[in-house]
């Protein structure tokens, strides 16, 4: 078993079906060794998980699994993209998260965490990543978090 | 004709003069082999012709409409950037578009769609590309979408 | 003394410590020659120096200077990844620009150009970059600006 497929397993993450994207884009999108991949939202066995704002509708707590959530998901589409091979993974490069918030919320990191620590549970220190979280008034579906990602990775 | 700019005319779309930026950016940058275009709204004839947030100002329709602009503003930056030869366009890599919203708004992939149609209608499978699409509370000048593009380029 | 930082001198900025991430994030990662910066917030001397949403909370005059800080330790940030060495930046190639704004408030391209002007002060041209400002319900810590930043530099 690949070294990344090692560690979801123990980690007991079990990577989905790459999530369908809700419109006419496409999941992910190689250029050169950098792979972008689209705004994810909390799909769990085809539902949406977590929807509204936070904290007035999702918790602080669910929102960060939303976020966990939408990181899995990503990495299902890199999976994909990558011909089911994560070991060709070098680095991820930066997480792009959106947090649905009341106007009154600015933990937007503490959210973003639950993608970030994600990456490094799996990663290691190559899942370390810059980022950018912020608020948003409201996102696709109505979810309560949407996370993109780039990473880089090996022919 | 080059082959774009020939689908271009056979799809009736014609690209106006480049927009020029509202501040002391670029409109575009290339790094190596990537184009960076800065966000376009959807400027037509000098006017911004979409304002205000979806769907109470502007309907979905209307903001579809307002994405395909700014998408079809993105492009004539592009050309500029590439010496008005779009057929240098590889890949369409990563829309980002940010959608005026309602609270309860949540159809920003509908309205995303616009202008990524629009891509895979001038590029075909060339023009697909990754995307993240959120809700914004305001964007400039009151603009009801806002699109900013990267491109995968030929030297 | 090197280029850049004679520049800064100059100009009379002093970059700070690179800003600690609030969260499990890295400042910057290197990916080939883009370096990715994470979104930054005002601080300054330690402390959060803008908060709240423009105009109700921070006027546009003090969202451009708090615009100005994150751009400073942006670039405080992109010193320390580059062992010291600013003169290694080839080009600023992307900010991205979050403005904490109330729904009615649509000059995030003024408030932007507090970020963008630095660039264009400290690199010249090669400070000159592709841009996406865009509203934001609120951000991390309550911080009324939020910038992020990609460069081009030399190995």
């Amino acid at each position: 078993m690949a070294g990344i497929m090692h560690t979801l397993d123990t980690l007991g993450i079990v990577l989905p079906e790459a999530p369908k994207p809700v419109a006419s884009y496409v999941p992910a999108v190689r250029a050169g060794n950098l792979l972008y991949i689209s705004g994810q939202v909390p799909f769990r066995d085809g539902s949406l998980v977590f929807t509204g704002p936070v904290p007035s509708k999702t918790s602080l707590e669910e929102a960060q699994e939303a976020a966990r959530i939408c990181a899995i998901n990503a990495l299902a589409v890199a999976r994909g993209a990558l011909d089911g091979d994560l070991d060709r993974v070098e680095q991820i490069v930066r997480l792009g998260v959106f947090v649905a918030s009341d106007p009154s919320f600015t933990d937007q990191p503490k959210v973003a965490n639950g993608a970030s620590d994600l990456m490094v549970e799996v990663f290691g220190p190559a899942g370390q990543h810059a980022r950018a979280a912020v608020g948003s008034v409201s996102l696709p579906l109505g979810a309560s978090v949407e996370v993109e990602m780039i990473l880089q990775v090996r022919p």
